[in-house]
């Protein structure tokens, strides 16, 4: 139960988890411990990576993971066409990220110990009539209990009656599989419980279910997630994951510690009293947690390497080990500086490279450039640095 | 448009109905004239009969009615177990009530002009992926504006979330089969509204809705229904629907006519100027409203049978001319009142039939039997008299 509890928001109910995973020991019977997961984003980042190294904890106990990949919402997208950001998907294309997810997590889970389904398997074959029926089992006003719901019921923010089927859908992906267990960030907690609810509406023994607290971004501010640009991904290479690891708030490090590693109990609690240790500077502590992250999705010697690169870029205010280069055909003679910021690609527009610009993160061999009218002579080899980490070495071919 | 709006409650809007009614004319085309009808309730009654008839008007102005037997739900019944009126009904009990109601409807619609369709049709083929498709095309608030949903969700009743589905399947089989105009109740207008919506998602020209006023029953309070036992069914013999009706309360006299007979405007302009004439006794319009009625659900001829039949056991406080009889084994020599109300089939249990006798109900050979413990010896043929109009014979065999 140690490790169970460790980094979690709640247990619902704590004793009905303690009777299940006796019985299973006792029966020597692994439990189902589901997790759904989005195939309409099929990147992870750290914020993923905190529910799925629980589920692998689960796993190392000797229990069977299960990934419902959401294929049969995914396909049918935001019917309402109010959220663009969720454009259906094909079959195909649901498939193809299921497998891409199942990828990255194997990173972190068993592959042994996972189970991956596609919920379109009995979501899709549900007629009217079935979907009535499930639906007679949830009332409005349970559904309008939802945190987010109850908000826009209360603001006159138009909630479409589809919005309160897909709680109902993904219960019943616990009927179907089965599930004793289900994890979920806190902000899933409702949905959850619905789970839950039908669970025990179809005879079955009712799941329990574990929430985590959604993991804070690099920003400090808002939850993780590719959509506020402050995540790391766990695919991410070795530098940009040291890079952005130590970019975080100092009062994320031991946040990250708990969630994001699997570092033991002991070694957490020594890290909190360093914390409060004004002799020692959190850098160190963040830059142990970064090398520590690269370990865990790369390899120790690719945490020193990225360790020594980062020192060379920005303590020692150097370069880095390999600048990539740019070849300009040997007619191209001079450029304007935003043209040539987004030639290399380091601005999707001129008026992002504008912005870049005026804001003053880019050099030219080292010297600020400030004026945006400025025309580059492309003479000899030059390195163009925008912002922190984008070098270029800019050569005539 | 005089016929089509004579006792309407609501025509919206009315300016498309006057389009497509003229649009119609110039194409030569009818128009598809929708009415829901529930298959669980296969016994029509006047209430029943102010919405037909409207039907009937459009039908006799070439249009086409469409009855929509609403056997998809009926089959489905009430998955909550809540309304245990509703018990779910099989394919061939569906079919079978279709059938009893379009039949009896036929004494109303002109059989020619009226098609019948099953919406299990359409909506059993629906998947979980349309039903999503067609919820998002509704919000939870403007489902929850349905008077009686307001009421219930503001005093903690729950709502099923099945019953929400209920009005979008309604409203798809206004989009199956392209209703130009929906009938129903004044307590329809909501879901009828959801069908002009959905078919407009749907891309079609949106049906204009006729609401009708619900037609009170023979006890002047509540809205005829069976189940409240204040019905004049359109089967009833003619003796009780002569009997019926006049015991409606005078202040419905007028109602009755308007909605439920089809006698010119002028007509009831006139039963309108008798009605408050103080010379005219109320009572000869409701006999002429009693005869109307059984001439219109039998004939001219059974109207004014039932009425000398009626006028001799009520008016003449006579007997009627046939009155059923009881065969009693001959070595029953004698029977508690109680028991006998109960075995000539007047009461359903002892504790009934002990409130008729002390209401003071109950006769026997014209004396009133006051004891409710009383012992009737069966010497003799003797009429018993129960209520107002039930007789019969005991004799022995």
């Amino acid at each position: 139960m140690d490790i169970i509890k460790r980094g979690v928001s709640e247990i619902i109910p704590e004793e009905e988890l303690v009777e299940k995973l006796e019985k299973s020991i006792k029966e020597n019977k692994p439990l189902n411990i589901k997790l759904g997961c989005d195939p309409t984003r099929p990147d992870l980042h750290l914020g993923h990576s905190v529910v799925l190294r629980k589920l692998a904890q689960f796993q190392q106990l000797g229990h069977t993971a299960i990934l419902i990949i959401g294929d049969f919402t995914g396909m049918i997208g935001d019917p309402s066409g109010r959220n663009s950001s969720r454009p259906p998907l094909s079959f195909e294309e649901a498939r193809e990220n299921g497998k891409t997810y199942f990828e990255q997590a194997s990173k972190i889970l068993d592959k042994e110990r996972t189970k991956i389904v596609y919920n379109s398997e009995w979501l899709s074959k549900m007629s009217f009539a079935d979907v009535i029926k499930l639906a007679s089992k949830y009332t409005i006003a349970r559904m309008l209990e939802r945190d987010d719901f109850t908000k826009r019921y209360k603001n006159g923010i138009p909630i479409s009656i589809h919005e309160i089927l897909y709680p109902l859908a993904q219960a019943m992906d616990s009927v179907a599989i089965q599930s004793d267990v289900e994890l979920g960030g806190t902000d899933q907690k409702f949905n959850l419980l619905v789970g839950r609810d039908i669970q025990r509406e179809f005879g079955l023994s009712p799941q329990v279910i574990i929430t985590m607290p959604l993991l804070v971004g690099t920003d400090g501010v808002e939850k993780m997630s590719k959509s506020y640009d402050n995540y790391i991904g766990i695919n991410e290479p070795p530098k940009e994951i040291y890079g952005k690891t130590l970019s975080i708030p100092d009062e994320l490090i031991y946040t990250y510690f708990e969630l994001a590693t699997d570092i033991p109990n002991e070694e957490l609690k020594k890290i909190r009293e360093q914390l409060s240790n004004p002799d020692v500077n959190p850098r160190d502590l963040k830059r142990a947690l970064a090398r520590k992250l690269v370990s865990m999705y790369h390899s120790e010697e690719a945490a020193y390497e990225a360790e020594r690169e980062f020192d060379n870029i920005f303590v020692k205010k150097g370069l880095p080990d390999e600048i990539p280069e740019y070849k300009f055909d040997n007619d191209i003679k001079e450029i304007e500086i935003l043209d040539l910021i987004v030639k290399v690609g380091f601005a999707p527009s001129r008026s992002e490279a504008r912005r870049l610009v005026i804001q003053g993160g880019v050099t030219l061999d080292g010297e600020k450039i400030s004026d945006i009218k400025q025309i580059i002579k492309l003479e000899k080899p030059m390195i163009l640095k925008v912002g922190k980490r984008n070098f270029i070495k800019l050569i005539h071919d």
